[in-house]
């Protein structure tokens, strides 16, 4: 064994591919068969669609794609076949999630060998972590590859936040190429977006929060990572061409629109986290005649019956649905 | 791929297993070079020093075995040096930590091949659970295995308590054969083990919490899972003699000395969590020449200069270093 | 003692005063002389600054005031000082802080008998509350009054929050006048504004956070309470004043600038919580000749030293001080 | 006013009478009348059972008293009354729960003037508050009276821990003169009654969960503040003199019974924190025939139909009701 802890020392290597990230980059939900196997048909109908849409690129393995459910063998699936399908028409960003540094360098090297343009982690989880193993983690997750490195920010699933300090540091030092916060600390944000742009913007922020990304234009954030796009990813794109054109009157209206589409999460009843949220995605796809089914990886519950109901409910009110 | 949401159903097994599980079972660190690989001559003296010492069984991949940390491959070699080391001496428990429920079977393929006594799960972790994907886990989890299956209940890990009422009746329905109890909720605790006497005893109660163990015996618990004791378990093996002979001054004392002992994992400064804590253990071990180096794994920092002496002086005021 | 119980019913009022609380409304500090009393002098200034400056009303006695702090005789004082003060200017809105119902109820009898404009409670708070709580209590609030009402959401300090769906439901019946969000919460602020306006406006919506008003203006936000513009209140008056007259670049610039200005609450260090964010604004105040003194109640440190330095850097960094 | 924040010093004082606070000390609950007053006859009979059944002390307007629910002359009502009807037959503590010190004095002179025998402060709440706060706090407290102090920790309810260091630097400074540890934290009790004992045994240290009190003695507790022993006191103060005589199989035995009674606290559905707990005191209270009604202060729900029947099924189930 290679010894990792030698590599955590802080040595700075060029991100020049970081500036090809921007826009509207959805974090794909992962179709399944009703038995827990990748629907592949449902898969390459589901990225398609994104793409025709008039997405920036693609985030597979991250929450929404059930990453946490999935064993090895099915991520590396994954991702091999959303590889495929994608062929080169828009940046795959592949997420490389795993409770420390040395698993989620085991995900780094099958994210190499498949071929994808960048990797997003989170910090570290499961054992109780200060700012020293936060810092250490990224900084040898980048000297293990030469991919750029996404933060993925998401206290929620980690608990913990990775500090606007922190996140300037290792920007400036070219450790990390940006980061996906999804920390519902818009505070937070809008320093970090100061922060970012003072230093001359070595990193690219983006806000994972579907419903108020008007506000993280307004703090200047260069793109998107909304799992609500995986319905109708019509109103980002057009939302972002707005921003880029200072039309903000028109981000509004369609920051609006895509909040509405949102209520479909806040439908089902008795169930929470991903049941509900990717559950709600995966049923409006599935009443879109997107993908096959809506079925859930083992433990979480698949919403049924009246749930599914509520979700057609949310969508026939804002005319997705007959 | 077989489906394993198809298991998820209510069948009961046959856990005629569960009575061998008992008394004090410390969770083992695992001593590693410089450069962070296992140390398998410092972790066979460890192994044999904790059987000498009268433990009744180990606990290995527990968090104190920084089992968060390893890759798989570590993982395995890890469970298999410990398999050939304690060589049928005392029951092995094996962690199969991991997120979700399809990552844990992978490790309960793993703990089988090298073949363990019992396997210890936690409730699933990074994505937001409610109650049936707790339940849905474990009963998943009992369905792929014929060993008995403990509950590894750490909410400063996973973030979601395992109510006593779905830990009685995963236990009177046979799918879990105890449980490791690291929630720091001695009222639960209280709670548990009268539910569970009231049913007739089908959990082994276990707890995790090195300085109030008496108070877990007052509660009726079945043993400990000290992490403590792989500096010396000499004062718990004493206090679960007592405890089985009724002799509770006894039971008290020894509780005390080890309350005593345990400072080390409060005396570094400027660390959290098992950089503290395990890093303690460790340090101790390499200072009573048990295990020849202090390493952590990545991301974690390793105890040096003053957070060393801290320990040194705590072992000294306890009369455990000259 | 008239029963208070028998007053947790669901009477509607009717609320017309409601439409005239919009725009900029400042928390006021509350400036002290060095030995923790009511510097009246320097409240006048600060008072009649933030007037000249064009601000839409004061809301006094709320947690930049330090309400907490204050006994009640210091509360009543601090209140009819400043209703003597404003003289009319503006209208004027009391903080009715407190733990249960029976006590914010005379908190609002000492309001009622100085003639404010409008009352702001919080949740209930020290004991653990369910939503049958905040709802009953709100409602008790709401007939013990003839004065608006409205929802101070803050879990940060009341550890819980007012859901999206009681919050419309008491606005609805006229229970509630509005809220003043400082839950750090922009996605529920999102879908709360969404259904105000599908509901027909009943709540004035005000968002307590300086740095992302942008964010809430284009969420369709009534107003902003902002602790900040005790320092400076002009850049949020003409974001205000952009905000309605649909300017949103300069919405984005103006909230930039403050965004700058408010890194006066993150320089200090090692204090925290209000010692540090209020103690900065009294800080700079006094620096800026407003205020006499940063002195802060107790048992809260006073910003001395190198703090004081810290916040001077800030305002000289953002030409607030030469 | 005089200055308050002159108070802040660390000057010493005398805390003789500390040693006579020990044993079983219940936190008396407030028996009302339908519409919401104070039921003195109720409030007698309680007072009077409780010292019948060998009580050690009583703390009154403590959490489980309703305090936080009650404006200040009804406290100082239930203050009083208590007085009155204990008449010297035993110690009587008197809590002096508020958000902040200025406020806290002012109930301390309140329960000077009553007479009381020691008073109990919970570390500051609402605001955020470091550690700073905390001892300048307790200080000030201190400070204003002469009589002893004790240190509630109750993090459920103000949502900071006061940690073992500060409670034995206060405590060896005869600042305070002891605690009741609500905390829930029983490693944290174990290492502050072991630093006690090294210390001198400066603090007079109590413990206030009902089912695990035996856990507690094992410590080395001082008493116990057992909400449940308004029910029934018996098994406490049995359990006290077991404890005092060295016989843990009986203090084990009664903590048994103890436990078995306390899931009256569990048995109600559909309501929380004191509503459910202190609700299920005042409802057996009622069914025993103690008290005349289990009515609750606003904004709490009050126990009714099945949720009446759930408790009095758990009073028969252990024979407390026929």
């Amino acid at each position: 064994m290679t010894s990792i802890n030698a590599l955590v020392t802080t040595t700075t290597k060029d991100n020049t591919m970081t500036m090809k990230f921007h826009g509207v980059i959805p974090p794909v939900v992962t179709p399944l068969t009703t038995d827990g196997d990748l629907d592949v048909p449902s898969y390459q109908k589901l990225i398609d669609r994104l793409i025709d849409q008039g997405v920036d690129g693609l985030f597979v393995l991250g929450s929404t794609s059930e990453v946490a459910f999935f064993d090895d063998e099915m991520r590396g699936r994954v991702l091999a076949e959303a590889k495929r399908i994608i062929d080169g028409r828009v940046p795959l960003l592949a997420g490389v999630i795993d409770t420390e540094t040395l698993r989620v360098i085991r995900h780094i090297r099958q994210a190499e060998d498949i071929g994808v343009d960048a990797v997003v982690a989170t910090a570290p989880f499961y054992a109780i972590t200060g700012p020293t193993e936060i810092e250490n983690h990224f900084r040898a997750l980048h000297e293990a590859t030469a991919l750029p490195l996404f933060v993925y920010d998401i206290p929620v699933c980690v608990h913990v936040k990775v500090s606007v300090d922190l996140m300037m540091k290792l920007g400036r030092e070219g450790v990390i190429a940006g980061c996906k916060d999804s920390s519902a600390d818009d505070v937070s944000f809008r320093r970090l977006a100061l922060a970012n742009r003072a230093a001359g913007s070595p990193l690219a922020l983006f806000t994972g929060h579907e419903v108020v990304v008007d506000g993280a234009f307004m703090s200047g954030a260069d793109g998107v990572v909304p799992g609500l796009a995986n319905v109708d990813a019509t109103n980002y794109v057009a939302m972002y061409k707005a921003y880029r054109e200072g039309d903000w009157e028109r981000v509004r209206t369609e920051q609006d629109k895509a909040a509405e589409l949102m209520e479909i999460v806040f439908a089902p009843q008795g169930v929470v986290g991903p049941a509900a949220g990717v559950g709600a995605f995966k049923t409006a796809l599935q009443l879109l005649g997107v993908i096959e089914t809506n079925t859930m990886t083992v433990p979480m519950p698949t919403l049924a019956g009246d749930n599914v109901e509520r979700v057609a409910e949310v969508l026939r009110r804002v005319g997705e649905l007959a």
